[in-house]
């Protein structure tokens, strides 16, 4: 894939932001086999990004693969790491797929859940830019901080 | 399979228990074929109770099988129910295993996180009696609705 393929410029402003920091972490931590060492951001984070035309590509039915997979939970661990960042309690992500790309992600604070999604398309999971993608993120986080707010108790502060 | 090689026995008390009833309604949801429609409580329970010497015959390290997560999930499915039926309040569980048998099961009520366990061995899950998987439910039980009561408004009440 040349430069010129690739839904996000390496001087896109989001890349910089606490969130693209954040999923890079992710995504390098389950990249065993080292492959993303020599990658710039851009090129680690690209998949996550798809057209209204490149996602018109795939068929609206289909299983997720375990490399979709790895990145919804990629998703969602960058986001409990920044609700934890932020409220300096342990947060904790959960993801239940059934098999056909159906399921829930759940994240937990203690006894709190502070973010409960109802998963669908997982095999078509993208955003259409970097930055609808931080600010999805950054929604997520600041209702999930709401809510530890609202009762410290439960979530163990 | 004969009567003689079955863990539970047709007069076991257990199998009239609020807990036994909803786990043979759970066996029955997930029995697309109609293969249980003959088969006595005991019968569709069977499988769940392991002897020390029939646990022993699984190998300690496996990979969990669809019938086994199938099982797995009817349990905690149980007790969700039994947990709704107490608080009048829904309880969703929700499971996550990884391929080695190892993950996390929730059962939440509104916000609130009334169980958390984390699952090992999911290949080999079984109970010694049905007296004593009785026991373990109805432990979890009480702990959520304990949860629920303490925190009525984050579960919804």
């Amino acid at each position: 894939m040349t430069d010129d393929q690739m839904n996000i410029a390496a001087d896109d402003p989001a890349l910089t932001t606490d969130f693209a920091v954040e999923m890079v972490r992710q995504m390098r931590a389950i990249d065993s086999y080292g492959t993303f060492d020599t990658w710039p951001a851009e090129k680690i984070l690209d998949p996550f990004i798809l057209t209204k035309d490149q996602k018109r590509e795939i068929p609206v039915v289909g299983d997720p693969d375990e490399i979709v997979m790895s990145r919804v939970k990629a998703f969602y661990n960058a986001i409990a790491a920044l609700i934890e960042k932020e409220s300096g309690v342990m947060a904790v992500p959960t993801i239940n797929l059934t098999h056909e790309g159906f399921g829930r992600a759940l994240i937990t604070v203690g006894k709190l859940v502070v973010m409960d999604k109802t998963l669908r398309d997982v095999h078509r999971f993208s955003f259409p830019t970097l930055s609808k993608m931080k600010d999805e993120a950054d929604k997520i986080l600041a209702v999930a901080l709401e809510i530890v707010g609202e009762y410290p108790k439960v979530a163990g502060l």
